[in-house]
């Protein structure tokens, strides 16, 4: 539902077929774009109209469904996270390179341009060396309505792989991808959803920087009111919404809950609301020699030596823009972006090392981080 | 000059005394309250007419002053930090405690009254434990005049010990004081003023709460926007000042810049400006099972799990007013407030493990930590 106003919105963009179990969606699917509705993965990466195949499938299955489109030679954009376990995502990148297809991890808000705009002033070198960046978001995750196993760790449920990636991969990007440590705690405060809905880590980086992560799922207090109130889709956030999801799931059982998570899906009709604003992931503030960054849901305030100002990061025609950019300069020039398989990877390995270091009261040191220049990725 | 306003407007106190090394602070002091200039502390300590002193000379002179009026019998209220080193904290505990006398650590923005405000509604139970505190500070701390030695972390420089200590003692007041870890990274990032001007920290409490504790006085941004554009000491900021603190020591060398801060002296002649809101210090989050609290200048905020609602702390007469409030109920009752000196101790430790855990790369066990409730105090 995310990515489907971009593709059709997108003149680069053509669907000529689709994969779902559910007899429903695929007739939409063909009823809508006029092309194939498979009804396995396999059979999708083995047509031959494909060029690149979109992975939206649940966390644990996107091993198989990316080893399928490589092993056909199609070039894949995978949701965040690139998988659940950390071997998949190996088994992954080995695919990808093996086949010599181009595996792009996203959309996820590393994407958003405000987060390219703070990456391109680091780059210019106007500010100086980034030194240290406070990312954090309140949210209502945890009481959005949920399949089960959302609701379980093992399977890639909670907070850390859905929400924390997201915010991995900003801070990462921020600060050149390559952290070396992290120590973090995690919270699973409501024994009736039980994973965690909270967590607060500190990561170091090779060069020095350093940064806070800190997440809550919990639907309570709401960090977008630091954000302009805008939402993390880019629209305008009502205050009367306030509570909205808890009250949503009062007397539902799991099963009704899962039913109401079907609404969301395509084919059963709503939309996201229109965005005026861009897509966000909570408040970030870079700090760098020269100035501070605040990235906002429109731009990059400059908090310098002597003067603030804004920047603004022009809005697209269409949200999510550029990812698309992004797969179609790696499908038709070879160009990666910071996204690919390996990148997944290490944002992935630091959600563990976040689990891990929760658990064991120690910090963690990070083995498969890879930077923002993705040299390595077809040597 | 912080408490001047406070003493003076205060009924019930009266300033019978002061010891000042400058002669012209003696002088106006004498003349505006009719009571004894004294050269040395010892002298002021020994005056019959004192009941109570309040020291609040550089840091590093703290354990000698306390010391004399501790031999002479006085109650001292002692500004934070209560010292730099931990061995000069555990003679005037000890100093303390054999003379009889309260050892109060204030003023500090544990003091605040939203900060006790949330403080009595975690108490009550209403929004159940607290999980997780998240606690920030961008200010230009660095860039205020320095004398030296405040440039120097060996002598108590750097933001930790004058600045990280009110955040310190906040985050450990909503959480009930037992830290047991704490793991953090520095940043000294201007090699003309060379001392911590930045740190993160993650830090854990016995029970399962953990906090983030980020602060950064280089002067870019700026978290008061997200304080209602309140100020530190409760007045309205214009944004018009941006950038003053750095440009105000432009081109000044060390010499000018110390005079430039003697300004601030008592006798000098300037006041704080009025403060329509309470003192604050920065963006405070309490995550609790029920509610997330915002500490806002004027009071709470409570994101609870269907509402939200704002809470006012009534503004007092004066400023700090709730320091005198501890001094009174300490000297006339024998009731301590949280902030004795082993409070002020645990929360130096906290300062000397952010040190040590940013030099070691590792974890930091806290040992010398205590409650919110003083009874080992007078045991």
């Amino acid at each position: 539902m995310l990515m489907l106003p971009t593709f059709r919105a997108d003149p680069r963009v053509r669907l000529v077929a689709a994969a779902a179990p559910r007899e429903e969606s695929r007739t939409a699917f063909e009823a809508e774009f006029g092309g194939t509705g498979h009804a396995s993965v396999d059979d999708l990466a083995a047509d031959p109209e494909v060029e690149a195949i979109y992975v939206a499938t649940p966390h644990q299955m996107h091993a198989d469904h990316v080893a399928a489109a490589a092993r056909h030679g199609k070039h894949i954009l995978v949701d965040k996270p690139l998988a659940v376990s950390l071997e998949d995502a190996d088994a992954m990148v080995a695919a990808a390179e093996t086949a010599g297809v181009h595996l792009i991890v996203g959309p996820s808000h590393s994407f958003d341009a405000p987060v390219a705009l703070a990456r391109r002033m680091i780059d210019s070198g106007e500010v100086g060396a980034v030194r240290m960046v406070q990312a954090f978001n309140y949210t209502d995750f945890l009481y959005r309505p949920r399949r089960p196993e959302e609701l379980r760790t093992e399977e890639g449920g909670g907070v850390l792989f859905s929400q924390g990636v997201h915010q991995i991969d900003i801070v990462r990007l921020l600060c050149g991808g390559m952290a070396n440590r992290i120590t973090a705690m995690t919270g699973a405060w409501d024994p009736a959803r039980p994973t965690e809905g909270a967590y607060a880590a500190l990561m170091s980086f090779e060069g020095g920087a350093f940064a806070t992560l800190t997440y809550s799922g919990y639907a309570h207090f709401d960090s977008d009111i630091w954000m302009d109130d805008v939402a993390e889709l880019g629209g305008e956030k009502s205050p009367s919404s306030y509570g909205k999801a808890r009250r949503a799931l009062e007397g539902l059982d799991a099963e009704a809950e899962a039913r109401l998570k079907t609404t969301r899906t395509y084919g059963a009709g709503s939309e996201p609301a229109k965005a005026d604003h861009h897509e966000h992931f909570g408040p970030i503030i870079v700090s760098c020699d020269r100035a501070d960054l605040r990235l906002t849901p429109d731009g990059v305030e400059v908090f310098g030596d002597f003067d603030r100002r804004f920047v603004e990061a022009p809005l697209g025609p269409v949200p999510r823009k550029t990812v698309i950019d992004a797969l179609l300069a790696a499908v038709r020039e070879d160009v990666a972006p910071a996204q690919t398989g390996r990148w997944g990877r290490a944002s992935l390995e630091v959600c563990h090392a976040i689990l891990r270091s929760a658990e064991t009261g120690a910090a963690v040191d990070l083995t498969r981080q890879c930077g923002t220049i993705q040299e390595e990725e077809h040597a």
